[in-house]
């Protein structure tokens, strides 16, 4: 029977079991217009980007949701109005950049994530300066990995080629359904 | 000035614009469990996975963030259970998987979007069955794609190779505050 790693791997921090991005973080500035936020997102395929300042704190994050939010408004907006023009309908209600630091535990950066409702935790220092972001596609590779020894080789064979296609009946059903 | 392509684009039915996923769609079947949907997740790269029943009718939607929710639970949770196990949880509050057909404005799909606060729409046919999928990202890409040829001419030039590191202040600033 396979569960999921709690406790042990729940009341380690993000920094003993290293999960996350620290290395060439995509974050964007308060002035950056809207228009290269736009072409990062889809160069870099991430799903929000950090708004840092010149000092390297964190001010703001920037979704691919608040994008599509800017879309669905009734006036024309300019690309090139920056990042925290487009962000101000959102000030009334916005809580804040949902942050982290990396001797928190595993548990508390998911109870965070969940009580929020966010999809990913901004890593800051302790001057908030940003380190790096852990995201659910990060955590969610973290617990695929960390089960037994037994179910690790499962997983191996089972998706072996980096291509669940092959293993039958799961995916690629509905190849034939295109309606292109 | 480049603006967000309205209304015309917004007037354009999703079929009109092929935007959307249609070929080798990763989904899963309300008998799937748990594990095999969480290697999905990490082999397929995709942040939700349809639940489609025999017939090809789409009965669910297993997101990334209802394995962090399980992951969150208080109680030991058995991954060789199904994902409609693990969905029974939030069956009190969900609405139901938010679909759209291919007959539909971008308008209508964008204003979905953001008012059911999801993060793709479920393409389906007049049976309810699954076509393909139409994310955030696809219509993200669409957006930066569609405005005028001068636009898109320097989004070419300024992320050349694929990379946007290379374009100067705006990414990789942190890469060597790495704390790995």
């Amino acid at each position: 029977m396979r569960e999921m790693p709690k406790p042990a791997f729940m009341k380690q921090t993000l920094s003993e079991l290293g999960i996350g991005t620290y290395h060439d973080i995509a974050f964007i500035h308060p002035d950056t217009p809207i228009i290269k936020a736009l072409n990062i997102f889809v160069e870099r395929r991430v799903s929000a980007l950090p708004v840092v300042d010149n000092s390297g704190k964190v001010v703001d994050i920037y979704s691919k949701f608040d994008v599509i939010n800017l879309a669905a408004e009734k006036t024309y907006n300019n690309l090139d109005n920056t990042v925290t023009q487009a962000l101000k309908h959102r000030s009334q209600y916005f809580e804040g950049v949902v942050k982290c630091n990396k001797m928190e535990t595993m548990e508390t950066i998911v109870n965070r994530i969940v009580k929020a409702e966010v999809h990913r935790l901004v890593v800051v220092d302790e001057h908030a300066s940003i380190e790096g972001i852990v995201s659910l596609s990060d955590i969610l590779q973290a617990l695929v990995l960390s089960p037994t020894e037994a179910s690790k080789e499962e997983n191996l064979t089972m998706y072996e080629g980096g291509s669940v296609s092959n293993s039958g009946n799961l995916v690629g059903e509905t190849a034939g359904k295109s309606t292109g």
